[in-house]
């Protein structure tokens, strides 16, 4: 759940955020940037901010909004009927971006969102700089988060989806409520 | 074919026009954009720039340069195997862009290159301002075009089997000579 005014706030952050970057965008795209909690209510810790350029049952193409370290909560996307799953190409924008992934423990910059240890089990740390990609074929576990001064990604991937998505941590619910 | 100074001349002014339009790439990537005259052996007039962000089995997205007043040749991409065709998203960021795609004609801005009238079949029009997309699904045929200030563009596809492609004009040859 998270407050209107929360929500509107958070999107013109990141309209801005994404802006900076050079990433041109349309006025109805930042107006249509999506704000996602997970339902787990605290998002400037466990969230992020989604802009879709466009998703068809093929292909999509999406900027992503991390603010100042926050953490969008550890995922992977399952086969669905005939589809592998998604398989999805991460290429880092500015700011700073720290992957989670599957490999040896290696984590050294980020941090576990306090009290979730079990939620975010992998610990292979992979950092990405502006124009660093990432390769995440289907079925992949995940989470990423950004440093201090936040990060504007790209997630270009196959057929997006979301509903399908398998989270380690129980408590998400993938709908955002928006309280007014 | 295309003499090798030329060939080299041409990425290095893409690389630019692509940096000028604030698309973030790496030096890297830069270094390997590839210059396509289509076996016509006249690049200025008829060929596309184009630097690959990546490029797997599904998805693919790239970043496509138009010399001012270029064409790219009118072709389509058709089925291959259990494969569809590939479908294609544009997205237009900086210049000038017209593509020809299937309708009624009402051909105003762009011109059919001299002396191929029989080649560029597609006289419906659409000018892609920056930010516009055009969705192209599988087997449409296309060709587009930039006016006097080129054009750079992203293309966002399903797997690019270029090899495979399918040109009107039965002069083009996919695979650029470069004459050293």
């Amino acid at each position: 759940m998270i407050k209107r005014e929360d929500f509107e706030r958070i999107k013109k952050i990141s309209a801005k955020m994404i802006r900076e970057a050079q990433i041109l965008i349309t006025d109805q795209e930042a107006d249509a940037i999506d704000v996602a909690d997970f339902g787990l209510n605290d998002i400037e810790k466990e969230g992020v901010q989604i802009l879709t350029h466009f998703s068809t049952k093929r292909i999509s193409a999406k900027v992503l909004v991390l603010l100042p370290n926050q953490t969008e909560p550890e995922h992977w996307h399952p086969p669905v009927d005939d589809d592998a799953g998604k398989e999805e190409i991460i290429r880092a924008i500015a700011g700073n971006l720290r992957f989670y992934i599957p490999g040896t423990p290696n984590m050294k910059e980020g941090f576990i969102p306090e009290g979730k240890e079990d939620y975010y089990t992998m610990r292979h740390e992979r950092i990405l700089k502006p124009g660093d990609q990432l390769h995440l074929p289907p079925g992949t576990k995940h989470w990423f988060q950004a440093g201090p001064e936040g990060a504007v990604l790209y997630s270009f991937s196959t057929c997006v989806r979301d509903g399908f998505d398998r989270f380690t941590d129980p408590n998400v619910v993938r709908a955002t409520i928006i309280e007014d």
